[in-house]
């Protein structure tokens, strides 16, 4: 299989809920006005906590320092495995499970910090920049290793890498097993023509910017066992989004559209407190499992939590699973 | 003829270029999210000096208080001419220039100031509430008058508004009389069905709050004769747009409409410095004699300048009906 580092130099960056009045202005520029900006990699995660953005530089350039937003220090280049025909995995799952044993495993054991984003298109794999080095030689026996610049593509070769490269340190350490938390929305994930995107501008508009203004005539939903969940990304042209049923019923149907199988989601929200940025392997710790049961699975990080979505068919397998974890020593 | 006060008390606000950026949000919730607010008028007109808003207190009450925002303090109340089919009147023209002589120029003679706004569908005589009964003493000669409360219709008798009423002082006083501005743009005068107003949210998005952004791969045009000037207004459901020809062609051709004549119109612009409020008799100057020819003529004012839009065939004859007012002695 290939692996691409692509050509996009990206910020994790979060606003706070009742700062979003604030970003309203660049947000909308940066979804639906493509012609006055250069970005190309934007995404917008609602959680309960805040709004997670991660973009390239030109988008980011577009966002004013504020009090209501938060930036993680790094700069994280997004790195995607491209199936070439002669895929040696015989798995029909889809997601991150597809690259839980060949990616995400060795950049744990690494001590490589991911912050995973899929999407309908695919699984994009964040790491930081300044970790590429080490990424690229623990990578590079199971893939033929591509780096996108300006539109080119060309094979990253071993000795350039091996030149300055230090393996990170790999003594034993305490895996935190996270609490998680399983609301009971269904979720789908979809996409939809990026032409045909000013047609749900302003369904979008309210889902992402007025959720929490009251609505005239209707009293808030707030069902203690749902959370509020919702992904919008636009990355090189292609629009992804993941929301609830209960979003999903205010877009046209015709527009947006889901795989044929046309399947719903249950999530698994990974973190009590606040994962942060530096911990290793929590991706991992879902994804394997799920890969070793071929279970599917999307996965979004975002600025606070991760967040797992797996079909609602296996939830239930899924939930005992990550139970017989918990109960199991931290190895 | 009747003449309605409607059921709307309206404040005349100003949003400077730079600071609209913080008001995308509620402006975007006023324009196109109607069932998140109660507001029924709602008028946006962008000037080379601003962004004036005029809107009902419960518009109002979405715009945070900041430095970038002036309000105009009174409360305004919105007067509106219907004609019910015996009007003596046989002018064909429209507009303002329909209710000149019975509406604008008694009122300016009373010394009280109006803000006009005409819109697709009719012209809005907006006055100082605290001036209602000098109103209605002045123009109940000539119209019955109809007040408009909670969706109920009544007749304003006589014997109300003579209790406590006193007459504007009627000393002679010098009119100034205004230089006016020709820039060489064709507007025109359009509506839309709203519900088909998300169809263009991103062009209207775009126009409204973007026009100042770069855009990839143009260069910004600069031309210096002629004006920035965009008005919309969403007023008891309908819509209005006033915009010139460059940025009609962004919008699709088959849902805005106009009158079957698809006339142009050309701009004098009132006011070499900020007009204010409190002058009287601006719009009498300039809608008497366009009146006396029997020119259609609509009329906006906005925080810093007042604005008529005539036929573009007639733009020669207006202006040397002006130049020629300002040759005259001012009486």
């Amino acid at each position: 299989m290939d692996l691409h580092i692509l050509d996009h130099r990206l910020r994790v960056t979060s606003i706070c809920k009742n700062g979003l009045v604030d970003f309203t202005h660049p947000l909308i520029k940066l979804i639906f006005l493509r012609n006055r900006t250069r970005c190309k990699f934007f995404s917008l995660t609602e959680t309960p906590e805040n709004y997670t953005v991660v973009l390239d530089e030109e988008g980011f350039k577009e966002l004013q320092p504020s009090e209501h937003l938060q930036v993680e220090g790094s700069v994280w280049l997004p790195l995607n495995v491209v199936s070439n025909g002669n895929a040696s995995s015989s798995s029909q799952a889809v997601g991150v499970t597809k690259i839980a044993k060949s990616v995400i495993a060795p950049l744990a054991q690494q001590h490589v910090s991911v912050f995973m984003l899929s999407t309908y298109q695919t699984d994009f794999i964040l790491v930081r920049e300044k970790d590429l080095d080490v990424v690229i030689h623990t990578l590079e026996e199971e893939f033929t290793i591509y780096r996108e610049v300006g539109g080119e593509c060309s094979a990253v070769l071993s000795q350039e890498v091996h030149n300055g490269f230090q393996k990170n340190g790999k003594e034993a350490h305490q895996l935190t097993v996270h609490p998680v938390l399983i609301p009971l929305n269904h979720f789908c994930v979809m996409s939809l023509d990026p032409d045909t995107l000013p047609a749900i501008a302003t369904t979008l508009i309210d889902v992402l910017f007025y959720s929490n203004s009251p609505k005239e005539g209707t009293l808030p939903s707030q069902d203690q066992d749902c959370i509020k969940f919702f992904s919008f990304s636009l990355i090189d042209g292609y629009v992804s989004l993941v929301m609830d049923t209960e979003a999903q019923i205010r877009f046209p149907a015709d527009l947006l559209f889901t795989s044929s199988s046309g399947e719903l989601w249950r999530m698994v929200r990974i973190g009590g407190q606040p994962l942060g940025f530096d911990e290793c392997g929590i991706v991992a710790q879902i994804s394997q499992p799920l890969a070793d049961s071929d279970i599917s699975a999307y996965y979004i990080s975002t600025f606070s939590f991760d967040h797992a979505l797996v079909p609602e068919e296996d939830i239930e397998s899924v939930t005992a699973m990550l139970q017989q974890k918990r109960n199991e020593p931290a190895c």
